[in-house]
């Protein structure tokens, strides 16, 4: 896989607006004015997230001249987990310390403080 | 999990020389100067991606004050990974059309052909 291509996904992903409209698009095809109404910002606004989006190949606009509805186009986030699968073992291995950590303080905190008082 | 770490984290693997001290940070703990060896870039260079993968909380240093070696924490990764994971059936859903539409492809491309002529 391009590394600009994962540049422009990871990228687009970087921001909660961006997040958002993905999020939104999961349930179906969604106009401009129907994106930007649960949040805060003009219509311009939701527009320039929208091309970074569509640059980055994650979001696609129908034909239909007057709507342009936005579609969710999911292909290039396999890439991303793809990459993101090679770290795996570890975060698992740093987990593991936690919950191991987390079991030692268990053991010598306040439970076995409990069993000490008669 | 809070947006502006799963932000920092995924800016963080907008760039592929950050990707790729990542994948070399996979084999172990590096100083700066082991870091830079294999890219055409100054140590300032290298430190400054190093900056960015710290504060997204990716890097770790060590004590050492002459080598203070870089470490992978891949612990945020999880959460970028569990982030995309929503997406899984959307991707799966793209490359099945893609599958189905070179079936027909090949059912009506050059093989439907060459069985016409006798």
């Amino acid at each position: 896989m391009a590394a600009d291509v994962l540049d422009a996904t990871f990228a687009a992903l970087a921001d909660p607006t961006r997040r958002a409209i993905l999020a939104r698009l999961r349930e179906g095809e969604a106009t401009v004015t129907e994106l930007a109404a649960p949040f805060a910002m003009t219509q311009p606004g939701i527009s320039k997230h929208l091309r970074v989006l569509e640059r980055a190949g994650l979001v696609s606009r129908g034909r239909d001249a007057q709507r342009r509805p936005c579609r969710l186009e999911a292909a290039p986030l396999k890439d991303a987990v793809d990459w993101l699968a090679n770290y795996r073992s570890y975060w698992e291995e740093s987990y593991q310390k936690l919950d191991a950590l987390l079991g030692e303080l268990n053991q010598n905190g306040p439970d076995a403080t409990e069993r000490d008082i008669p």
